[in-house]
């Protein structure tokens, strides 16, 4: 299904050439004055609008997509909303989809083939079903980092924050070299995975339930719903499997028992490169790192389940 | 909470010291014959009553604490069977704390401190509660072992075979040095972490659903649930994040977009090494590797999962 | 929350007085032709656009209030629908509210008083919340009988339909008597309660659960939901507590044990007379039986309730 | 399904030849003294060991089954309790079903086709199931009176008191003419129904939640889900519908908008009259007026959403 979460819910809606996407946030209480501008930063770093490290260079150096570029992103509000305070009424948004026309719809048939999910997307809905090549779309997740940033912004009140950064791509860590490795496989009509950390500070102890609503175990579950996702791990993670108890323990991420322990919350995911290359046939300008766009949407997905534990408390 | 899943439901009870740990099991259809068998091979494998790799040998040679090999783990059935076969109704199971006696009790209120989920335990619900000493305890995973495995026979009636191993104990990635590497930790006080693989055959392609059902969101939700799990990925993983994508993409991990692909479903997931040991101060014999008994539960929440989805399609 | 249902989803947005009001509706599968003439039908009958019996007259007539006439209610269609098929995902719409200006706005905030719900919407949400005056209004129901009109098409589809008519308009029981009732009312400036009878022929026997998800539980929860709904009752209801068993029992309503019988499900619903009348206080023109308008209503979330079971099945 | 609420939830299992029933109460904090009495007095009312009115009689006299006298009801507390104190972890408990043996199993066998749920439950099951003998059974509600008195004295530390009663038998509404009238019934080998009124004292104002969660469809829901159950409504109700706005908004029945208003809260419910007489066929002493061991039943779901609410809080 499209909604996500118990008391703090996000309804999520749209194809990628349907006339909008956008979606429902419902439990955020009243009186909550919304920054335009978080929101507005939040896509543009998902759109590849912004740099992918501190050093200052063109966004066409990330190796981003052109029609990722075209995205305006424009978030018309329906409801919940008035003069910028939020009602604690449903808020609903859309963005609308500008080019969806006739003409480009013919070419979503063809190229729908060649999406990721396509096979599967067909053997569970029949040929006819459109449902994969708009849905599965990576422009849904747009929608999520207008909800997410609304969620952070609730818990920045509560002196929670959240900051997710690129930490590796490929077999390189140093962030400075980011992009000349992703232009690389850019240039080679290849693709390259990326691994994000993602730090989360001011949370208090206590948050998260015994046995299945432990937060790691929420947090996984959010995560791994974004799209070329394929892996989630907290603290001493995988690399801690080398680490005798004595000096592996040390480092918790945050979470004991599936509570928060008051220390800073910390995980990593791993994004998969991008199967639509011109190596593999697929024509124009592709996204080469599809990390380097997701840091936005780790953190609107970690916001998204941090307030709706912070419901539950 | 502590029921898993929508339309076939696990609620789970029990502390490690209350008259008996146990669940109910909802959604099961009737009709199903239950091999106790099976069932019992599971919770032997999880008591630590099982080899851990194909060789022969004994089982104290896994370095499983006493309290594991005493536990007997008989299931009384108290509804949803009759003459082994399931009616469709509520299954309901209780395994009895047999040494559950007031100067345990006391023992318990001691060893309280010690435990990994104690200090969150207090910030959450405060000193004088005991939920966690009982209940974060991996004693309560009996109970979802007797649960999965209903849902594991289930499943193989569709063809659907589950199978865990545990493929890396520290750095030693050969199943016939495993018994030697933990009896050495155990030996010294210490504790180590393993990597646990799990593979799934006899999967339809088409389960699993966009955007938030996604198959491999529940499965890291379901495996980041058990006690001392740190890390979750499936295909390439996070080993996949040096591949450029005209190699990765090969390795789905039997998902694309959410959904299986009707080829192998290929998880794996981390453990972290147990923080209750002699050189930590706690005494007595200990789990070295608790990843060892982890691999029942591991094949456990995975039935669970699939079982869920098997209903909602 | 503003969520309804489990496996076939209808989200809810929009204030009186937002740019919008509509929905979201998950769980449709692909294919169906939405008919929008069925859809505006039911909108017109909400909106009082339709006359209340069989004989033709005026809608002038049925005391319905000029804003309602006003209400044009054009929905737009944002996903999930290309050339009238539905695709598989979620189906988003709006409607506009086309007088949603500045000018209104200073008018609601003074109206606020008089609305419904005021006092406890002020004692949940505190007087700055604008929750009340907005999302209590009976114009959210209109959202309610789009995505309820789409349910009841694809329950069509499989031979299921669904009607409800008014009954009963204080002690009137005679249809062709109800407007002039109703008139009656309306000029003394005061209200009149009205009931509401529903049949749902062509469900196959055993749509259902035990033990909480009996059928006639989840319908009751759907109309008890409607604005001004004091009642609900099916088979031989509340006036069958004067029958012996050996009599009562021929009305089962279409359930039995929670679970459909094959025969014609029929349940009753009681309006209360709307309070907002010029008696007091309230000046303008005014529903004298909101009960006529709840008809389509009424229909709408039986749809979707009767959808969420098929689905289950 | 067998689990109720969303925070507060309980899971209910147990078929009436079973070895046992039960359920898991999960969400009462840590900290409560549970009184066994009160769970007592609720228990020995379901089972017709109380008087039906204020005027001392004998419990025979109230036409309940001999099998409701031998029901000894005692409950065996498996996890979440030490001490009569609640841990904060799930509470489990059962009630042995004494006489189930193979005998009685052949019993039912042959009884299974005139129970009420028959016909329906072989629709949705098929013949081999037998869900429906044991699992439609009242004999479930037992499970919902111990839980439903553990969420009443939660409610009772916070002021809340619930209290059912009979306010209605066919058309006698005089409590001392009950019995009376009821044995009259049992002795024509017939049945009657009857209407029960609750009330809640001591609710906050603001409990309740739009536009689903309104309070009245979370009571209906609940209401509606006990076995016979035919009807609810609140405040001015059915009747109230021949009442004139200017009279009938003076009986909100304490929620308005779906929201606690902080009067008492007000509503009945109808039971239907049982079809298992010797009228049709169904030979022993039978319950002439199952309303009457209903009430502890409406009790307990009352407490049960109110204290999921409380929860939500």
């Amino acid at each position: 299904m499209n909604t996500f979460g118990d008391t703090f819910t996000f309804t999520s809606f749209g194809e990628s050439h349907s006339a909008a996407i956008g979606g429902v946030l419902d439990g955020v209480p009243a009186g909550l004055h919304i920054s335009l501008d978080m929101i507005r930063d939040a896509l543009d770093r998902r759109a590849g609008r912004h740099q992918t490290s501190n050093i200052k260079h063109q966004t066409s150096a990330c190796g981003v997509s052109q029609r990722a570029l075209r995205e305006t992103d424009e978030v018309e509000w329906l409801s919940g909303v008035l003069d910028g305070v939020t009602l604690g009424t449903p808020i609903a948004f859309l963005i609308r989809n500008r080019d969806a026309r006739p003409e480009d719809y013919e070419a979503f048939k063809h190229s729908f083939r060649q999406a990721h999910a396509d096979s599967t997307y067909e053997a569970k809905y029949g040929i006819r079903d459109w449902r994969g090549g708009g849905r599965a779309s990576a422009r849904e997740t747009a929608a999520r980092v207008v909800a997410g940033s609304i969620a952070a912004q609730l818990l920045a009140k509560q002196g929670i924050q959240i900051k997710a950064q690129l930490i590796q791509v490929g077999d390189e860590t140093r962030p400075e070299h980011f992009d000349e490795l992703i232009n690389r496989y850019r240039a080679e009509g290849d693709s390259i995975g990326g691994i994000i950390a993602c730090e989360v500070t001011g949370l208090p102890a206590g948050l998260g339930e015994p046995i299945f609503d432990k937060l790691q175990a929420h947090l996984a579950y959010a995560i791994m719903s974004i799209n070329a996702c394929k892996g989630f791990d907290y603290g001493s993670g995988f690399d801690g499997v080398t680490l005798p108890g004595s000096i592996a323990n040390q480092h918790s991420g945050g979470m004991l028992g599936g509570i928060t322990d008051g220390t800073p919350l910390r995980f990593r995911c791993v994004f998969k490169p991008t199967p639509s290359t011109p190596k593999a046939g697929v024509k124009g300008r592709h996204d080469a790192c599809v990390a380097v766009r997701a840091v936005p949407v780790v953190e609107a997905m970690t916001a998204l389940v941090l307030a709706n534990f912070a419901g539950i408390l």
